[in-house]
């Protein structure tokens, strides 16, 4: 059964080398425990590292039916074969991707409804909405909140990931803004056991969105 | 005129933000005093500012009849039309650019006899072969001597820049390995008057290489 766009947007683990060194590892473990999408995200890597592990990644999510992104990076998503690249204000700008790139899917990682607008206006073909909370994992990121999560829902009609110090606590309430679902760093990254930590928010977006 | 590869390749002058933060500024003095291709390197910069960098100089390199070229990143020599992509043994395989990127001009930059057989072997359009001196550029960079330029000069057929701590003190013995021109950084960006710095070796590259 294949699932559609908004199904495999569910649950996004992104990748944190400083948080699980061996990320490959952890992505593996991340799938095993319900991951529907994995982003791989190597800020301090050389491009060599990315592909190598980039292509890891492509392997894994395929065999797990996932869909594979990358953070800021249209080369290593060409090169290692990935379904789609995630876009922030610091990148690529969405209608530059799009053109260079018609066949990925194009994330747009938004931190207000101006950006939000923009990026389904440029193109995007989901948005990674946030900070919904503060987070470790971006120091001085932008927070938009839940309330400004649940704004951005309701004025586009792309689908919408809510992003930014989410985890099994906290999900439940995210989830009620109307979000296609979640993408999460620390929840699963900085556990101990990263298929667990995954399987208990996969479980949990499951319920919620079963609804 | 139109300048064949070999005569645009004589000077290549390569940007760093640490030595001259105003990276356009810097550029368009360096063209001034005649630089044949312009290398955009931004390492620490975001995506989204080496995009607005390269666009610069992508006019500014036309305006001259120069080339540009970007280290590294192939997402954005493609998003700014760049002529080429400079690739290293931490970069994208050479192979691999140019099934991505089939019509750049793809330098490959060596370190060794074997890596610059192995880069002409792959397909590079040209090679960049160093380090010849120790620089202030690249800590640790392994450092292949003028004696080892000189081997690879022989060994590969297609064209050769030497790279590393050149500076007008040593250029003509550079340029007798037999190499087709020179790159540079601390040369020109480190220099306090840009152009002159740029206008000095393009007068010591057209005089050994008219011979």
């Amino acid at each position: 059964m294949k699932l559609s766009l908004r199904e495999l947007l569910r649950l996004i683990v992104i990748t944190d080398k400083r948080l699980k060194p061996n990320v490959v590892q952890a992505v593996r473990e991340a799938l095993e425990g319900g991951a529907t999408s994995i982003q791989l995200r190597l800020k301090e890597s050389s491009t060599r590292e990315m592909l190598e592990v980039g292509r890891f990644i492509r392997r894994l999510t395929a065999n797990y039916g996932a869909l594979y992104f990358v953070d800021d990076r249209l080369d290593v998503a060409l090169a290692t074969e990935a379904d789609g690249v995630q876009l922030g204000p610091e990148d690529m700008p969405v209608s530059v991707a799009k053109e260079l790139a018609p066949n990925l899917i194009i994330g747009a990682s938004v931190y207000s409804l101006e950006e939000a607008v923009e990026a389904e206006r440029d193109g995007a073909h989901f948005l990674g909405a946030g900070s919904v909370f503060p987070t470790p994992s971006k120091a001085g990121v932008r927070v938009l909140g839940v309330e400004g999560v649940s704004r951005v829902v309701r004025v586009v009609k792309i689908p919408v990931v809510a992003i930014g110090g989410i985890d099994k606590s906290n999900v439940k309430l995210v989830l009620s803004t109307g979000v296609t679902g979640i993408a999460v760093i620390s929840a699963v990254m900085g556990a101990e056991d990263v298929k667990k930590a995954t399987s208990e928010l996969r479980k949990a977006v499951d319920e919620e969105l079963r609804v």
